[in-house]
C-alpha cells in the first residue's frame, strides 16, 4: 500500500534546514505519564512491556497526544532497552522504579556470549508498530523512530537499572576497556539494524537517544560513545533506502561537545537547557539542525510564564529554519495537560 | 600568636597563576569515608554533625588524609550545610542516605522568617575548628575554608534534602522568582559573613561549591547563581582584610558557562570531567587559574591506568601555571586506599 503524501512536514524541512513558516514542536516522551487516557491505556495493557510489545496498544499510545495537541511529530512509543531484552536481559519495569533486568552483565564471559539482534527475528513488534502507526497517521505528520545509543544501552546492561554513580560501567571502562568495546560493538550494530528495519517499515526520522553520554569525560565521550554513533550514523547513510531519514543525536549534558556531535554525520543535535541555543547556532548551525531546549520544570509554572520561556528561546536564535522545538529531556509525569496545551500553542504562535 | 610561614606555597602560587615548579594537588572531601582512620573518627564521635561541631574532632579529620599522601593544601572539615543549619531547619544525617532537613522551607512565609546568620554567635565551631588547623598546621600547607553557593544552599533547603529532579525549587523558581531571589539574597549575606570570618580566621584560600548550578538553564544560572556568587565575591574582594584569600568558584556541570564564571571575579574556576581542560584553558587561562579535573571513577582502575589518566589531563594544557590537580567531584567511600597515593604520586613527578 503506497504511504499517502505528507501534509506537515516542517519537522522534516527543519531538520534539512529548508525554510519553515513557523518552528514544528514536538515533546519527549509526548505519549506518556501526564495524559490520564496512556495512564488508562497502561492499566488495561497490564504491564509497560505488554503496552511496548503489542502493536495496537503501542500505536494508540503514540496516537493519544496527536488526539489533543497539534503536535508536528508523532514517535514510535517503545522503550530504548527492548534491544538488551531481546539480547536475553530480561528486562521488567517495577512500579515506580526505573527499568531493571534480571540477568544484567556480570563479567566478561556475560559480554562474550552476547550476540547482535536480528529485528525481524527478535524484535518484529517494533517494525509492526511502526507501519501500524504509518497507516493510522495517514499522513498528516511525520513519524520519527529511535534507539538508545550503544553507550547508554550499555549503562544500563551493566549497572542492571539506572545509576546515580555509574560505577559499574566506569569501572569496566577504565579497567577494562577491551571487554567494553566489544559490547558496544555489538550493540552499534544491533542498533544500526534496529533503526535500519524502522526506516524500512515507514520512520521518517529518527532520534538516537544518548541519555547517559554527559557522564563521560571529554576525552572517553568521543571514545566510548560517540564513536559508535557515528558508526550507526554511517551504516544508515550508506544505504541508499535508509540514507533519506534525517538523524537526530541527542546527547543528554552534551553541550560542550557540540563540535564533535555537529561533525558525526547526524543532521540535527538535541540540547538540553543548559545550552544557549543562540550560541549553539553560531558555533554549529551551518552544519546542522538543532532540537530544543526548554527546561521540562517550567512546565510546572502558569502559562504566562511558560509562554515567556517560550519567547526567550525562539529569541536567541536567529531565523527559524534549522530550529526544532522541544523540551530539554522526556516531559515529567506530573505536569498538567493544559499546560502542555499553552506550550505547544506558545511555539506555534511565536515562531509565526 | 603570629602564624608560621607557609612552607609549601604551591596552591596559593597556582590559583594566583605564578610560575609553580610542579602542579599542586588536593582531593575534593579528601578527609572522608574511604579513609579507615576517618571511618573510626566518625564512629567515637557519634554523628556527622558531632564531628563538625566539635573542632578538635573536625581538625582531626582534617589533618587525617595530611599524614597518608603529601597534599599541598588541607580543607576545613565540615558540610555546606552548617548555614541552612544555623537558620534552624534542623540538619541531620541518616545513615547511609543524603543530608536531610526537619524543618525544609514549605512556603513564603518559611522563607520571609529566615534571617542572615551571624556566624561568630551562631557558628563560632567554624573559625574555631579554622584557627585550631591553622595551628596544627603550622605553615604546612595552606588551609581552604568553603562555603555552599546560595543557590546550591537553597536547593537543600526548599527539597528538604538532596534531589533527583529539583521539582520544588525549580517550581518556585519559574513560579514565584521573588521569593527565591529573596531567599537567595539572605543565603548570599550569610555566606560573605561566613567566608570572611573563615578568612580572618585563618583560612589562606577560599571554595564556593556550586553543586547544583548545572541543573539550571544557561539564562536561569545566571540570574539565580552566579549573580549571588558574584555578590559574596564582590563582598570578599572589598574588605581589604579578605581581599587576599584567593577564590576558587566551582560549579559542577558549568563547563559551558567558563566565560561568565571566570568574569566574576574569582581567582579559579573548578571543572569536572566533562570539559576539556586544554581548551578551557585557551578560553579562559588568561583571567583565572583552573582546578581539576578527573573523574573520580578513575581511581577505581589500576595505578597504571591512574597514571595514564593524569598524565592525559596534564598533556592537555600548556604549561604549569594557573593549573591546580584535583577531582572533577569529590572522592567516592569506596576508593582503595592504595590508589589514592598512586593519584598523588603521579600528578607530583608528571608535572614536575
Amino acid at each position: 500500500m503506497p504511504c499517502p503524501a505528507l501534509k506537515n512536514d516542517l519537522l522534516l524541512r527543519a531538520l534539512r534546514r529548508q525554510p519553515v513558516p513557523r518552528t514544528p514542536v514536538w515533546i519527549m516522551r509526548q505519549a506518556g505519564r501526564y495524559l490520564p487516557e496512556y495512564r488508562e491505556l497502561r492499566a488495561r495493557a497490564g504491564s509497560f512491556m505488554a503496552l511496548c510489545t503489542t502493536p495496537e496498544l503501542a500505536c494508540e499510545a503514540a496516537l493519544q497526544p496527536l488526539r489533543r495537541f497539534p503536535l508536528d511529530a508523532a514517535i514510535l512509543f517503545s522503550d530504548i532497552l527492548t534491544i538488551p531484552d531481546a539480547m536475553g536481559l530480561g528486562l521488567h519495569f517495577a512500579d515506580g522504579e526505573g527499568p531493571q533486568f534480571t540477568k544484567p552483565l556480570r563479567s566478561e564471559a556475560d559480554i562474550d556470549r552476547l550476540k547482535a539482534v536480528d529485528t525481524p527475528a527478535q524484535l518484529g513488534y517494533v517494525p509492526a508498530t511502526v507501519r501500524l502507526l504509518r497507516q493510522e497517521l495517514a499522513g498528516s505528520v511525520p513519524l520519527i523512530g529511535f534507539a538508545g545509543s550503544p553507550w547508554t544501552l550499555a549503562t544500563y546492561m551493566v549497572e542492571g537499572g539506572t545509576s546515580r554513580d555509574f560505577r559499574q560501567i566506569k569501572s569496566l571502562l577504565y579497567a577494562n576497556p577491551a571487554a567494553l568495546h566489544r559490547l558496544l560493538a555489538v550493540l552499534a550494530q544491533s542498533v544500526a539494524d534496529y533503526l535500519g528495519a524502522q526506516i524500512h517499515a515507514g520512520a521518517q526520522a529518527i532520534q538516537i537517544f544518548d541519555t547517559w553520554g554527559g557522564v563521560l569525560s571529554h576525552a572517553a565521550f568521543q571514545e566510548f560513545s560517540l564513536r559508535y554513533m557515528r558508526e550507526i550514523i554511517a551504516a544508515l547513510k550508506a544505504d541508499p533506502d535508509t540514507a533519506g531519514a534525517p538523524i537526530i543525536l541527542f546527547t543528554k549534558g552534551g553541550g560542550q561537545w557540540l563540535e564533535p556531535l555537529a561533525a558525526s554525520g547526524c543532521d540535527a543535535v538535541g540540547l538540553d537547557w543548559a545550552t544557549d541555543l543562540g550560541a549553539a547556532q553560531a558555533q554549529v548551525g551551518g552544519q546542522v539542525a538543532l532540537q530544543g531546549n526548554m527546561d521540562p520544570a517550567v512546565l510546572r509554572a502558569p502559562p504566562e510564564r511558560i509562554r515567556r520561556e517560550v519567547a526567550q528561546i525562539l529569541g536567541s536564535i536567529q531565523g527559524r529554519s534549522g530550529h526544532v522545538f522541544n523540551l530539554g529531556h522526556g516531559i515529567p509525569p506530573d505536569v498538567p495537560v493544559e499546560n502542555v496545551a499553552a506550550f505547544i500553542d506558545a511555539v506555534r504562535e511565536a515562531s509565526k
